[in-house]
């Protein structure tokens, strides 16, 4: 019943958000890489500060000076994860760069759902 | 008793993070829905790149073009977001634009608690 | 055994993110008090636009006005959330700003863990 408007409802559904830092100019690596993997889409915060280390003990790599940097933030279904992380992996091993994922909730019609489930 | 120092304890309080990705020209509808419905707080993150598509697979509207976007970061409680998501439908039927809604923690003076609850 | 293929695998580790909102000439406090707590990187947004009342029925210090503010993201332990907010709690008392603390997973190399732990 509900399909007949089909403009009429928006719910919340469980997603991914990414955040990946890295220097500006590793920018259309991660673009390439999120379009790979199917990342529907991303907005892109450039000319970010960021300052950290290249930890050891805290075992994750970060920033060793004030470079310019982009923070992506990307929205993606748990699937896609493990292949971002794998596709990342040759970076974070020669420059530094961090990924973040967190549990979202992402506004949907649903209409859409209507057609594809 | 620990209302007798009223500066001095700041907990954490359960909230909903919300981030609404909308075009440039949209910054000031956003602005007003986010009042009106009774968001005390935000930030906006102006000229963000994005990219996306309109994903009838996806189930959710998206950037199909580099166009310059803004990024709203706001707080509220639960009550609010069904008002905001209505109240970006029109928006998000006739236009691009995504809403994210997280858990949170918000730093909050205990002090004000005490007047409040 | 999996150590000896050191770059091998990046997995998923939980985390907390925490934001910060403050005027932009209280960027350099923030920048110390996350260097002081033992806070490894963090990215400095600049030039945000912010809103948001000093809410005493919120219960929260917002911006009064349309200021020029900076956003931190940063990632930390549990364990040094609460310095964090001792740190801040003189700012909020005095001028305006807020932190979120939410919960994520950074991608972190094995190696490091096999050392450090």
């Amino acid at each position: 019943m509900n399909e007949t408007n089909q403009h009429a409802q928006h719910t919340l559904h469980a997603l991914k958000k990414i955040e990946i830092i890295v220097k500006g100019k590793r920018e259309m690596f991660v673009q390439d890489l999120l379009e790979e993997s199917g990342v529907s889409g991303y907005t892109i915060h450039r000319n970010v500060a960021g300052r950290g280390e290249s930890g050891f003990h805290e075992g994750y790599l970060l920033f060793n000076d004030d470079a310019s940097l982009v923070m992506f933030f990307a929205v993606s279904d748990e699937s896609k994860i493990q292949s971002i992380i794998d596709g990342l992996t040759p970076l974070f091993e020669k420059s530094s760069g961090v990924m973040f994922v967190s549990d979202t909730q992402v506004v949907r019609l649903n209409k859409f759902l209507a057609d594809d489930e």
